[in-house]
């Protein structure tokens, strides 16, 4: 079984990355303070390259592989942001990166996965027919699967980003994450936790994919039989290796409606002048309805990313 | 009359006005400097506090006012980002910001400026009646007029971005601003030139508020009769001081279409996951337009601003 990295794995997982990332600035807004009633301090990983944090974990496993299996290439399901960072990865080592993608997944995603140099191969939109089709990939090629966010080395750069902001504002209190497969938060968790014990770790989830919050109240990994969310990053379940860190190293998670979720979009773009994603959002969205323990909190926010169809915004023109 | 500040007073500028401020982002994109064939270095202002450069020019002129004048207010006639700034760096001093608007300028910009604490006053849109309110308000409270660039305390606060930027990235070759009355340009021609006499300065205009490009032309001042522009930031003509300094400092100025310049501002939300407005992304159309001599070089970009009405996107929806 996939076990969570330890606190040393993620700084070698910085180590290895470093050159390959960039060092994001934090943000604040003195009017989203004073609404919320804390000090937010907004990480910002849509200015990440790749767009997305996803760039820290894809890079922490591509590097880490040895010659031999690296010239095989690499490959993963995921549609989204893990899908670009991953060929992005994989054509700084000059190696190949197969994405395996729902024949649904919009073209605009398509395009930007292409352009990263990823080798799109679509397929039905079935849990099984991915499967097929990544086993295939790799029985044809020897290719290794990058999991999404059940993978030690994945998890571990994600955690990076946690320890990069601990050193831009040490005296945090809290640090809230958006979960999905909760690759970003177990990774985050640990490396906070490594730096600071008393640290406490918040996490936000959309209500239409709450198996995190569903998971933590049954004591046992919970599926959403139909997860749905505008935050089509979150969609994903818990692995088992991602629960055990959500169980024991988080303190709360908060849930958001749609609505909350594209309220909290449109007032971060509004107030932080950058574009976040509707995945992004919901961990504002989460400080805004008041259902996480902040007040007068220093708190870490990541933004995970900036990927957004900009001919296809969740609000009305007038 | 009004001179352009010297270089020492842009270095007192900056030591006046570091505390109020941010010292914002450089952000850099790989497709971007392919398509254009330069090294581009995006200097972050729509990240900076008021969402505009324009709290520079404005903290540097209400930190620099005597106590006794100060107390009396200051007051603008801009609709836009300096009347938003003014009112900020007014609110720090504790002092009162009376803001002459024409009555057209969009509900959202009012807003805006009176969440900064602005005192509104509208007006017809018309210079007269601009002229007319502010004078009244001069003469009723004795507030000290902040011009938007004819100032050269002003002026002295906007060049100190490019004393920031050239820190940041020191081996700049260029650095382009975008023109309106010149305030920007010429602050940051005379601090780039008293960093590194050999950097070329480059601007960029709206075709359809190309004042600057015709007076360089002409060798005098030359308004256009009825300048028109999404870029809202830069219809204003260039006063003599800051054209003295275009005409001497500046090395070419470039213009661009409507058309150009909204591909310009997607591209940049796109690619750099930034919210820059129509005036900012003039710079950038005028690099994928071709008309600045930019190729191989490593160049700066001053994104001026990031204030933008979310409901009124200047491209279509799906």
């Amino acid at each position: 079984m996939i076990a969570a990295p330890s606190f040393a794995a993620i700084q070698a997982a910085r180590e290895r990355i470093a050159g390959s990332i960039r060092r994001t600035p934090v943000l604040s807004s003195d009017f989203l303070d004073q609404e919320v009633g804390a000090k937010l301090f907004f990480k910002c990983e849509n200015l990440q390259v790749s767009g997305a944090f996803k760039a820290r974990g894809a890079f922490s496993a591509v590097l880490n592989l040895p010659a031999a299996l690296a010239a095989r290439g690499v490959v993963t399901h995921s549609s989204g942001n893990h899908g670009a960072a991953l060929a992005l990865a994989a054509r700084s080592r000059g190696i190949a990166a197969y994405v395996v993608a729902p024949r649904t997944t919009p073209a605009s995603k398509q395009q930007n996965m292409r352009r990263y140099g990823a080798q799109l191969q679509l397929c039905e939109p079935t849990l099984a027919a991915r499967q097929a089709a990544a086993d295939e990939i790799i029985a044809a090629t020897g290719a290794t699967l990058i999991h999404p966010f059940d993978n030690a080395d994945v998890m571990a750069g994600q955690g990076t980003v946690a320890l990069e902001l601990l050193e831009q504002v040490p005296d945090l209190d809290a640090i809230l994450c958006p979960i999905g497969g909760g690759g970003l938060i177990s990774g985050a968790a640990v490396a906070a936790h490594g730096v600071n014990a008393g640290i406490r770790i918040l996490g936000a989830e959309p209500a239409g994919a709450d198996d995190a919050w569903r998971s933590r109240s049954a004591g046992v990994i919970t599926p959403v039989a139909q997860p749905a969310s505008l935050a089509d990053g979150l969609l994903a379940t818990i692995a088992a290796s991602t629960f055990e860190v959500i169980r024991t190293q988080v303190q709360a998670v908060g849930t958001v409606s749609e609505a909350q979720l594209v309220a909290a979009m449109r007032r971060v773009w509004e107030e932080l002048k950058i574009i976040i994603e509707a995945s992004s959002a919901v961990p504002v969205a989460a400080l805004l309805n008041g259902s996480l323990p902040v007040a007068g909190l220093r708190v870490g926010v990541v933004l995970t990313g900036g990927n957004v169809d900009l001919q296809r915004l969740p609000w009305k023109q007038d």
